[in-house]
């Protein structure tokens, strides 16, 4: 699998790098970054991917987030994926919260998105794939993280998925798209009315029927104006205590949804990713 | 004067927040922001001004610089300035690197720009007394930096204002107008060919016409593609060295002109300021 390199930036004592690849999930070209840092040649380092959220691209984390420092020090690969497919062939809804930059982390099942909106398969499998086959990473050692509708892709893919990863961690996510208006239209638009189906991407309803992770991280804040009716924390608050899994679930008085509130907690997360990733 | 709030969000301990005013100066709206880190109340805190570079305004700092962490840990406030005035009265230029977003910091003589374009006045004199008016700053602990055409802005204002700011440093800055086709073109333009009337706007004219500062730090990336023909280090260093003004001027290995290689260095020059600023 081929890989075009867009833009390198060395910054934080590593290398910012912006790629693009064909894709064959989503059929559609599609563009991530990766931060490096130096390393001693021939050796790996662990992954830490973060998922972003609504009409973002890989670029608002790679601006904003404030990773760099802190994946420098603890000598950690951070990956930042597209967040739906692009293009002009591409099916899209004139809303912000439905088709493009708004994929939701699943395989569409509906016309006319099955064909491109295939965000599951392409996280799940294919990218990591071509990650592994072109950058330094250690692909026993993952952990996954990310905001918004990025932080429900984290959890559902941690939740399905936890021989490949050891740490989840999400910053104000999404926690259970049946239980909210995005996840409810998204899901409906993606899958149809079989909300039995939604399960599967749903971080409590995952929970609820037995799916478990290693270790799990959430902060959120307190000024979140989406926190009442979209984001829900008290529902993974409930449904981590009902089934035992063990969370750090934290309120952060007076932070809202932005990138402000990201990038002041991302360093916590990665030092927290990192702890669990070590040989 | 009044100050019109345009957003303030939490991040890394304190408030960041982004403001617009009527400028007496500019004779427009002007906006900027200011991180203030939570405080005693009634307690001041020292200041770091950050001039940004062409085409900037007070965005890309805010969003792309990694100073709140930096700034909240040392108790500094960060201000961010516009680079030039806006708006559909403002003359302009088709180029990048002359009218709306280019203002140089200097007062134009020349029309059509000299009713408009007076960003050393807004800077030296009408912001500072705008922002001690309305936020906990202690003026007589200031420090400044800038980023290129904002170097030279930091450099040249300081040298000018040596009472004013205990420390002044810079990322990548124009060290002489005088002597690179930016600074040719955009003081031409400003001021007039009377090239001896640039020399208050020329950092190293400066020094060479006895003008000190009390600290200066630079940091230079190697791969900066602007290096060679416009940001002309060199010319600060020896400049430096033969008026005997103490400088650490740093070429960094492998970083150029971006956000990323700012954002790399800015925790360090945030604490080289603060060690200066403390009481």
């Amino acid at each position: 699998m081929s890989l075009e390199t867009i833009s390198t930036n060395r910054g934080h004592g590593g290398t910012q790098g912006v790629y693009r690849h064909d894709s064959a999930e989503t059929g559609t070209p599609m563009t991530f970054s990766v931060f490096v840092p130096d390393h001693e040649p021939g050796t790996k380092l662990p992954v830490l991917w973060y998922l972003s959220g609504l009409t973002c691209t890989h670029a608002n984390v790679t601006e904003k987030g404030e990773f760099r420092a802190a994946c420098a020090q603890h000598g950690v690969i951070f990956v930042a994926p597209d967040t739906s497919p692009r293009g002009d062939d591409v099916p899209d809804d004139e809303s912000y919260d439905f088709g493009k930059g708004a994929g939701f982390y699943v395989d569409a099942t509906r016309d006319p998105w099955a064909q491109h909106f295939r965000m599951r398969s392409y996280i799940e499998a294919e990218l990591p794939a071509l990650v592994a086959q072109h950058f330094a990473v250690d692909t026993a050692r993952q952990g996954i993280t990310g905001h918004s509708m990025g932080g429900h892709g984290a959890l559902t893919i941690a939740l399905r998925n936890p021989d490949r990863f050891r740490s989840v961690s999400a910053f104000s996510p999404i926690v259970s798209p049946l239980n909210c208006p995005w996840g409810d239209k998204a899901l409906t638009g993606y899958l149809g009315d079989d909300r039995v189906g939604w399960r599967a991407y749903d971080a409590c309803a995952l929970i609820e029927d037995g799916a478990r992770v290693p270790a799990l991280l959430v902060d959120q804040g307190t000024a979140d104006g989406f926190l009442n009716e979209q984001l829900r924390t008290p529902l993974l608050v409930a449904a981590c205590e009902k089934a035992g899994q063990p969370a750090t679930i934290r309120m952060q008085e007076g932070y809202d949804h932005s990138y402000y509130f990201i990038s002041t907690f991302m360093p916590e997360h990665v030092a927290w990713h990192a702890e669990r990733l070590r040989a």
